[in-house]
C-alpha cells in the first residue's frame, strides 16, 4: 500500500504540526485520532540519527486523561492491577489497564501529580471514555477530562546535553520515570525522564497549545551544533528494544501476562481493580501464549500491516505483529505472540508474510 | 499536506481491503483505527458517479457495539436522550450519545435486533469503552463487545436495481431506516435501507470476515452493466446533503442541540439517560450556537484540516469544520458552528482559511 492520507479536522493537528511540516515529514500514522509523523528523511536514516545524536519528537498523540478530585486516587487504583500504594507524586508508572475479563484496553504511563491529581498518558485507544464510564457508573467524586497538554519528546544520546541548555543543569538530576516541574518562558511544565526509545531522553508535557511552537523552536535552536533533527518513534529501533505498541502487538484480546507485563500486575494486593477475578487465575496459571522477540531470516520483510501467521508443521502457533529490517543487526527484527509449545528461545518456525514464507527463530531477549 | 499513510496492523484492514485496493483507492483516512478509503478516481469524479450510478462502499469502520442480555434494552436507553420505548425490532434509530455534561460522545445508529440484542453502529470514537465502563460501573447484566460485523454500503440512484439482483425483489420492500435479514451464500445478513449519502441505498451488515470478498465480488459482478464502481463517503456530496461528521463538525464539547439534533432528544421522557440533567436545561433554553450550512464565496477552498474561524467585525462568531468546492452548485459548500447572534439565514460573514479571508453567507437549508 502506498497511498496518501486525506486531511480533515477529525485527524487532529498538534501544537507542533507547523514545525513537523517545516522539517519535512514524509508520512504519518493516525494515533488517538491525531497525526503522528512516521518518517522524516527515511526510516533508516532517522534510525541511525536517533542512535547517534538527538531528536525532537511530536508525541502529542500521547493524550492525557486527567483525574482530579477526592476519588482520583481510588479510581486510578481501580483502573490497573498494578499496586499503586507506594507511588509518590513525581513518579511515573507504566500501568496495564484491563477490562473485566483481563483484556488490555491500553498500556499507558500514569503520572502522579498529587494525591488528588493524576495524568494517564495514553496509548492508542480512547481510554478517556472507559475512565469516564466507570467513574459515572460508580458515581465517583472525580473530574475526568483531556487537558490541553501535548508531550514533546527529546530522545537520543545527546538528549541530556540539549535539555540542560533549555531547562538548566538540574534536569540531569531526574531519574528514570521521575518527573519535575521546569520553567520555560514563564510557565511551568512537567518534564520526565522517559520516552518511547531505548536511546535515553526526556518527555516535556507541554501545557497550553500556544507554548508548543516556542518550545519546539527553542529546542531546535539550542541543539543546532548537536545535529538536532525532527524525529519520531522509529519502527526499527523500537522493535530492537522490545517496546510494544498497543494495537499492533497487543489488543483487548490479550492479558497483560501474555504481553510479558505480568511484573506490572500485583493482582493479589491491588484490591478492587477491574479484572481482578480474571487476572488472579492467569497470574497463578501463567499465560498459554506470550510476546517473544522473533528473528526472521532471509530478505528484508515488507511492511507488517496485518498479523503474519507463525506456523510449525502446518499448524498455526502464533503471529508476528511488528517487523522491520535492522541495519545494525543485519537481520529482520520482529515481535510476535507465540504459543507456549513453541515459545522457547532457539525454536525455529515459519513466518508467512505477504512476500512468502520465511524461516524465523524465537530469541531469548530483544536486541537492545 | 500531501503525505503518505504508514501501514501498520494498528490501522486495521477490513474484510474488503483486497477489493478496495484492486479498485485503486488513492487515499485513505483512519476511522475507528481502521482504514477508510477517501478517493478512487478523484473526489469530483467519484462525486458525479455517486449521483448518477451506484457504488459499493467499504464502511467496515462503522464498527458495531453489541449489547446482549437481560439489561441490554435498559442500558441502550441509558446511553441516549432519544426515547426508545416505541422502537421495534427491525428498526434503526439515529441516536445522539452524550456524557454526563450533555457533550456528544458519538452519533451512531442503533439497530434493534431483538428486545435483548442491539447493535450500535458507531461514528469515530471508541464508544465500546464508554458502554463497557458504564455497564461495569452499574454492574448491569449485559455483554458488551465488538462482533465480527463489517458494513458494506450500496449507494446511488441505481442501488435498488443492483440490490434486487443479489438479494431478490423483497429488498425493495424495506422502508428507510428499517432492516431485514437477507440470505447470501447460505448465511443471513442484516440489510438496512440507510447510508451516509443522500443518493439512496442500503447497508449490508456483513457477518463474518470470510463473507466479505464473496459479497463484494457478487455485487461488483451483478452491477457491471449498471456502471457499478468502488466508492466511499464523498466529501462534497455529504456536505451538500448536510450529513454531519463526528470529530469534524462536532465533538464532546458540543451538545446535540448545538448539532441540530434536538429533535432526536426526548429528554423529558428518556428517564435515566446519562446527561439528562444537563440536557433538560439546554432543551428548554436552546443552544447559543448551532450547526449551519455555510456558503463560501470566491475561489475553491483548500482542504479543511482544522477549524476555520468565522469572523464578523474582528470578533470570532463561529467556525467552519468541513468545506469543499461543489461542481453542481458552483460554490464552496461548508458546515459551520455559528453563534446565535449571527446564525440567521442570509447573514454575511468572513471565513479565515489558510489561503486567506473569504466572504461567506449563512444558508437556511443544506443544498440537497
Amino acid at each position: 500500500m502506498s497511498a496518501l492520507i486525506s486531511p480533515s479536522r477529525r485527524l487532529r493537528r498538534t501544537p507542533f504540526s507547523e514545525g513537523v511540516e517545516a522539517a519535512g515529514a514524509k508520512a504519518y500514522t493516525v494515533y488517538n485520532r491525531m497525526l503522528l509523523p512516521t518518517v522524516f528523511r527515511s526510516v533508516e536514516e532517522d534510525y541511525h540519527h536517533l542512535k547517534s545524536a538527538v531528536q525532537i519528537w511530536d508525541v502529542s498523540v500521547e493524550r492525557q486523561v486527567e483525574l482530579r478530585g477526592p476519588d482520583a486516587g481510588r479510581l486510578m487504583q481501580m483502573l490497573t492491577p498494578r499496586d499503586l500504594r507506594g507511588m509518590l507524586p513525581g513518579q511515573c508508572y507504566y500501568v496495564p489497564i484491563v477490562d473485566e475479563t483481563g483484556g488490555m484496553l491500553n498500556d499507558p504511563v500514569a503520572v502522579k501529580l498529587a494525591e488528588d491529581r493524576w495524568w494517564i498518558s495514553i496509548a492508542d485507544s480512547d481510554l478517556l471514555l472507559w475512565v469516564k464510564g466507570v467513574a459515572w457508573g460508580l458515581r465517583l467524586d472525580v473530574l475526568v477530562d483531556e487537558p490541553d497538554v501535548s508531550p514533546l519528546a527529546v530522545q537520543g544520546p545527546k538528549a541530556e546535553a540539549l535539555m540542560t541548555r533549555v531547562f538548566g543543569d538540574s534536569v540531569t538530576d531526574l531519574r528514570f520515570f521521575r518527573f519535575g516541574w521546569f520553567e520555560f518562558e514563564g510557565r511551568s511544565h512537567v518534564v520526565a525522564r522517559s520516552g518511547y526509545s531505548k536511546q535515553g531522553g526526556f518527555e516535556i508535557y507541554v501545557e497550553g497549545s500556544d507554548a508548543g511552537m516556542p518550545m519546539w523552536n527553542a529546542l531546535m535552536e539550542a541543539g543546532r551544533d548537536l545535529d538536532v533533527h525532527a524525529g519520531c518513534p522509529n519502527l526499527i529501533e523500537r522493535i530492537e528494544g522490545g517496546l510494544l505498541s498497543y494495537g499492533n502487538d497487543m489488543d483487548k484480546n490479550n492479558t497483560p501476562h501474555e504481553c510479558g507485563l505480568g511484573r506490572f500486575c500485583n493482582t493479589e494486593t491491588a484490591i478492587g481493580c477491574v479484572g481482578r477475578d480474571a487476572l488472579l487465575r492467569v497470574s497463578r496459571e501463567g499465560p498459554v501464549r506470550q510476546i517473544r522477540p522473533i528473528e526472521i531470516h532471509g530478505d528484508a520483510v515488507p511492511s507488517c500491516d496485518r498479523p503474519w501467521p507463525i506456523m510449525d508443521d502446518g499448524e498455526q502457533v502464533g503471529q508476528v505483529t511488528s517487523a522491520a529490517w535492522s541495519p545494525d543487526f543485519d537481520v529482520n527484527v520482529g515481535i510476535g505472540m507465540v504459543r507456549m509449545t513453541h515459545w522457547k528461545a532457539g525454536t525455529d518456525l515459519d513466518v508467512v508474510t505477504p512476500a512468502g514464507v520465511q524461516v524465523a527463530t524465537v530469541r531469548e531477549v530483544f536486541w537492545n
